[in-house]
């Protein structure tokens, strides 16, 4: 007695209810006629993508969602579906998984573990299931469980105890650096002391901040993986069960860790510009690592024809500058222009020249020139219809070495949570597959070039001290104490810790950007502006 | 036999644990010696103040909260302290009340019920407690309580099965409008099933979008109203009890509706400024409403010579905006400059003549000239370490009718939940203590004068019609059938909803604002960006 599981991970969009409906359509007939499938798994809450965030408060949505599911069962036979939705019971609403087989609901979960820790708010919205779910399809008993419910101990156990001979998981489990080998790790040691084989379905794309990165993958009742879809595509993928145990198939290899870190920014990317409809995307081109990086990205994921660079040199650009960032468009078959930022900076300074006199030059200076290319680029935004991409990475986001409606402007902020020096490390790694970064731009000192002969390394430590301060603090929460006791210096833990806390007004203006760190800057770390804490 | 409580209406700085500790010892002591109060209540997480948001994940947070705690105690004697804190236990993290007495700790409280909705994420933070708190002072049994605890049913009623005669609250209880009704309502229903006192201490300030309104208030065994402090105001009070009865004493009167909201926004100003150590504020002075209303409130928070105006026309500002501008100003006795934005918009003009050629003016050219004005303003800003204050009402945040990084540049957006319709009544009601508005501000169309004879109608609905299905969409959850069905018409509710929908992206950039509605943008309200939902 054979079983067919189809996995299907699939990129749908978040709160378009109708398109994903017809979506489960399509692959439900794709598994059920090209894949021989008996079952097919869809991810968390399939029918609404995850997170919907609040619009899971508005009454008609919900509504909708229900519709939707009771609708789906009457349009699907030959194979059952397995499909995730927000369940209204009178007015407790439940993060649910159905089964839908010939027309009938012939089960239902709810999930047991509601996260509600880093960027998961799902105490916010739903009511904790409290029981497992085990059915019976094909003579094999089944059991289902949701996405955190696999992570909190117990609810497998229970839940195998309960008769479950096989377990599906619905998961809309979101990228991080790392992230896959803990997943499968946690699964590894859950199902060591179960004895059952699991199946994982996790959905794919780029929501907002997150990436969701498939790699969704099917374990033995030993643990061991005989089977995983590949990282970062849809796939629809079937393992066939040989009574309860599933048949090794193939597997796809994983990334390494700095391959896995650019196709997620990629995907990012890709997926903001197509999902909010954009017709392409610009962005500021200095000459420097960041925006070199920032292009690349933004050409592996649109293509050349669909990015736009603009340099907007001053008194303070180098040659240099301008020749490296003229070499990174050519090499990548982008189009670019050049517009000169010193008419407008001669016409504030100008404007302002009677209020600033006497006073002395300053930051005030600096952020013109800045804001002046900031206009710049959102007027070509506006007038395209094309998304700007701001090049500031995770570093300058937490010290705030960044103007506000300067080189912070943008729609989109795909390195806001790379620090500088995977900055560094990603732009070698993007070289190794074509060369499209000059050296040189590798090589020398990162600079704002916002005064004469300005290095970062003025303004702040070098990136080597300054990013592993910033990961203990911001990533790992660690007190001052603890930083320094590690082996640095008191005088560079107190100020990085000190400009982190001063510019999180900074950070709430700033554009999303793509989460792949433990710790991001935006729903992932909810810091108050006023504060009188000063870092332990 | 006799009990005096005090009522310790605070306003603490979130995160300044050294600073709040030394507050509560000198209120306590004044409670001690000049009230001869037995024993005063302090508000929720008084060690920390409310919220402190993500440093509750701070380990040396935590620790040093708890050590400060406990040396509390050693540091009061003479009165009973009730103060609450966020208590370690082994892994676990409470929301608890103490009271210290004589240097020990002789009761302990955990909250029980733990908002996770609106702007409350106490649930990413804290376990529940699970029962009740009663404790004998000077031959009375006193019951312990937090804040939702007094909002959930049942909770009160334990307590006083449990055997308590008084019912101590501590509370970080935010304003909205129509809020205190509403406090005091839930309280009157509990306490007429209790059938016994109540002490409800709130704490008041602004912190980042919250506003704390005080009104602490006790009511006697039948929930009637025996005393009330008075709103948006630190006041230390005190309250006799004859036995477990309370002796009627002062009640402040209540603002009427509107004097409240406006006692709200002054305080919010007011507190942000402070807190985070602003020389004062400045802002973009128009000529219309909003700017208007904002300059009134800046001046009644923080007096006339900690606030500067700047008009910055173009060739699209009508010399009544200018006139209307300069009086403005004139009558709240502001410092003002004039500076035309005609030289940098020429700038830009030119600079992207080449790229523009041959595509027709849109709003590309508007945003261009109001991002000039927000590099004058910030320029101003970044020079002088004032606060700029952004000046867009709610109805504008709503539909997108605004510029990212330009008028909606600023570290703080005071009217950015007051609806359109509420800001006239607000100018008129502050007109009615001084006239500091010129009355044609009030009665001329508003205008963004960013383009000839330009009037907000020609973009958006009257805001008659735009604000309440602004109301019942962002505020009530409503659908598009719902608004229909209340008497709007179907293209006016669909354009409107529209709008809200594609804006979201500007919102997510705004400056902070003063929550003053049932929902304000902001923590509030957290939808994608990122949506297929097209509004039900």
């Amino acid at each position: 007695m054979t079983l067919k599981i189809a996995l299907a991970q699939t990129n749908f969009l978040v709160g378009n209810i109708a398109a994903n409906v017809e979506n489960i359509i399509k692959v439900a007939t794709y598994a059920r006629d090209e894949l021989k499938a008996d079952l097919v798994v869809f991810p968390e809450l399939t029918i609404i993508g995850y997170p919907a965030e609040d619009l899971l408060l508005r009454a008609d949505f919900i509504a909708a969602a229900n519709n939707a599911v009771y609708q789906l069962a009457d349009r699907i036979d030959g194979i059952a579906v397995v499909v995730g939705f927000p369940e209204l019971e009178g007015d407790k609403l439940y993060n649910s998984a159905v089964v839908l087989h010939q027309g009938v609901m012939m089960a239902r979960y709810r999930k047991q573990a509601l996260p509600n820790y880093g960027v998961f708010d799902e105490q916010r919205y739903f009511v904790e299931g409290d029981e497992p779910c085990v059915f019976e399809f094909n003579g094999t008993f089944i059991g289902l469980t949701i996405c955190e419910d696999v992570w909190r101990g117990g609810i497998i156990e229970a839940t195998q105890q309960a008769g479950a001979e096989i377990l599906l998981t619905l998961n809309a489990s979101p990228f991080n650096s790392g992230k896959i080998h803990q997943r499968e790790a946690v699964i590894y040691e859950q199902i060591k002391t179960a004895g059952i084989p699991l199946v994982y379905v996790n959905q794919i794309g780029g929501q907002d901040e997150l990436i969701f990165d498939g790699a969704s993958f099917v374990v033995d009742a030993e643990g061991e993986i005989v089977f995983r879809a590949a990282e970062f595509k849809e796939q629809i993928s079937v393992v066939e069960f040989d009574g309860t145990q599933p048949i090794k198939t193939d597997c796809a290899s994983l990334y390494d860790e700095i391959a896995c870190e650019y196709q997620a920014l990629v995907l990012g990317i890709k997926d903001y510009v197509r999902k909010n409809g954009f017709q392409g995307a610009i962005l500021g081109l200095s000459g420097g690592i960041d925006s070199a990086l920032v292009l690349a990205l933004a050409v592996d994921a649109l293509g050349a024809d669909k990015v736009e660079a603009v340099l907007m040199p001053s008194r303070y650009t180098q040659d240099m500058s301008i020749e490296d960032a003229i070499l990174e468009a050519e090499a990548l078959g982008v189009k670019h222009h050049t517009i000169s930022i010193e008419p407008a900076v001669n016409a504030f300074t100008g404007m302002l020249a009677d209020l600033f006199a006497g006073t002395a030059k300053d930051t005030t200076e600096e952020n013109i020139q800045a804001r002046c290319r900031g206009v710049v680029l959102m007027a070509i935004s506006n007038k395209q219809g094309k998304l700007l991409l701001t090049t500031g990475n995770k570093s300058e986001m937490s010290v705030g070495y960044a103007t506000l409606y300067g080189d912070m402007a943008g729609g989109f902020a795909p390195i806001k949570d790379v620090p500088k020096l995977l900055v560094y490390q990603l732009s070698r790694y993007r070289n190794s597959l074509s060369p499209v970064i000059p050296e040189r731009v590798i090589t020398r000192p990162p600079s704002a070039e916002l005064a004469p002969d300005q290095v970062d390394e003025d303004s702040l430590p070098p990136y080597e001290v300054l990013d592993p301060i910033l990961e203990r603090y911001v990533e790992q929460d660690q007190s001052a104490d603890e930083i320094i006791a590690a082996g640095f210096r008191r005088e560079d833990v107190v100020r990085a810790i000190s400009l982190v806390d001063r510019n999180e007004y900074k950070r709430r203006q700033s554009p999303p950007g793509i989460k792949i760190t433990s710790r991001a800057f935006g729903r992932d770390r909810r810091y108050p502006i006023t504060s009188g804490y000063r870092g332990g």
